[in-house]
């Protein structure tokens, strides 16, 4: 018996998002569930182009992701890499060997005119990922962080300089003159349930939020449940810099923080059990607080906090 | 005391014209050599500009080849090809991670505006060759091979088909519209000996002799000694496809063969002391022949061929 009989559409960012989203294939038919993945921390490593955050999705529901740091590959070498850096290249990007064959691969073919949606189809095909994984736009959208330490892109500001600088703005560079991307249009047009997995809201769903029409589609959409799950547990954040930046940009970093940022679209938010006590406030916004473990560590985890959001 | 006080250009392809090279850098200063290497062998494998023979040359100079094969790196790892094959790339050319890393970084400058002379250089520094490896050329000139299984460029035939099919033609594709680089062009204004050094006549040092004007300039240097080195021992080559093609093409494949190709502009054939009967038909063609051990295995190898070359 299915656990959802619906179209359900995701929004995920990086290593938590593809944890939830791992836990949604366990459960739902490749028909029935559209992965849509933010693209804004895309960038161009040796002039090759990597998607840090489709990566960790592709590897992760191909079985291939590395269990310990939640991106990159289990049992990867940094040969090519080391070379590099003797060719004197900046080489703060970490990019291991068999990483390094999925950003010449996206960039030959993108070199061949195919569009990021194909080559990420290309690459879950071959890897034996049935279920659909989907940049959100075609089109480049960039994420670039004004701090103090001057302006930033994503990579600069959470790889190179590890999140420390104070950040006093975001933005993504090229939203204006994006567009959903089919895939994502199309699932947006069929959904009856949206999952924002718990990523970060400032950095990794706020920019597919921020593609002309979606976040207005998403909230007018009728017979859609809108679910989000917290990505701040105990006012921290589970992994990365969302607190943190969250408190620079004036944002409570709580679940009552995320909460606000989703209150115009979304209806129902998953906290944590820690943060029982502000499931009232949340309701306050006008979104119902649903309860539950959402630190996910081993599979079952993901698959129970899956289930759980499926069977609402 | 120096051995040779004059400038030395040494015309090179892969493993055995890096065999001399190399004992040609261990005698002179960098100001004197200039090593003009083929790049009729160039290819783009996975989107990257792979230059075979400069790689060859760089690598060895290095000391960072493999010695087991000549090509290639020592302790090399194989990690981001086999990740390229699970994602349906085409694989025959072999390339390891670190060797990876070299057609990445080239790729990226060139596409930055680089010649190919620029990046060649900059490789140099970095690996720490102090002396100066040259491409003959920045503009593209390419070697295709027409074969009983095709037209085919120089990787296809050599590495692809391991050089089985029967070769009727060879041409260097883009001859007509390329010049000499830079570099070789001051070196052929200057050189007081030329060295041609033991490669294939027809796909090494061919492409670089077809480049306009070289062949005629070489000729009509005055105050410059031309030497070249046979790569064909005893009938067969000392490496690689050399003496079939040469007999598939109608050439003898022999010194003598050699010679007869080098004999409007070359002062000197070096054959090997297996060939010491051919030594008088070799001056029968206008050209002095020295007997001397051509095949180089060791370091004192190869340093005693290039000293026996300067002495001359």
């Amino acid at each position: 018996m299915p656990t959802y009989g619906g179209n359900v559409l995701a929004l995920a960012g990086g290593v938590g998002g593809a944890k939830l989203a791992l836990g949604l294939t366990r459960l739902l038919s490749p028909e029935q569930l559209t992965i849509v993945v933010n693209t804004g921390d895309d960038e161009t490593f040796h002039g090759l182009h990597v998607s840090p955050d489709l990566d960790t999705m592709l590897y992760t529901l191909s079985g291939i992701s590395n269990p310990e740091t939640g991106w990159g590959l289990a049992g990867e070498s940094f040969n090519a890499l080391e070379m590099l850096a003797r060719y004197g290249a900046d080489t703060w990007f970490n990019l291991g060997d068999r990483d390094l064959a999925t950003h010449i691969r996206r960039t030959q073919l993108l070199g061949e005119g195919a569009t990021l949606s194909q080559v990420t189809s290309e690459l879950c095909n071959r890897l034996g990922v049935a279920h659909s994984i989907v940049p959100m736009s075609d089109d480049p959208v960039r994420t670039f962080l004004e701090t103090d330490s001057g302006n930033l892109s994503m990579q600069e500001y959470f790889v190179k300089l590890r999140s420390e600088p104070s950040v006093r703005s975001v933005a993504y560079r090229g939203w204006e003159d994006a567009t959903p991307s089919t895939e994502f249009d199309r699932a947006l047009a069929e959904a009856t349930l949206l999952v924002l997995c718990p990523s970060n809201p400032l950095l990794s769903t706020g920019p597919i939020l921020a593609l002309p029409g979606v976040r207005r589609r998403v909230a007018n959409r009728e017979g859609c449940l809108r679910i989000a799950v917290s990505p701040i547990v105990g006012g921290e954040a589970v992994r990365g810099p969302a607190a943190k930046i969250m408190t620079e940009l004036g944002h409570e970093a709580t679940c009552i923080g995320v909460a606000r940022m989703y209150a115009d679209f979304c209806d129902i938010m998953v906290i944590d059990e820690q943060d029982a006590g502000l499931a009232s406030a949340i309701g306050g916004l006008g979104l119902r607080a649903v309860i539950a473990p959402t630190v996910m560590n081993s599979e079952a985890d993901k698959v129970a906090l899956a289930k759980l959001i499926l069977e609402m």
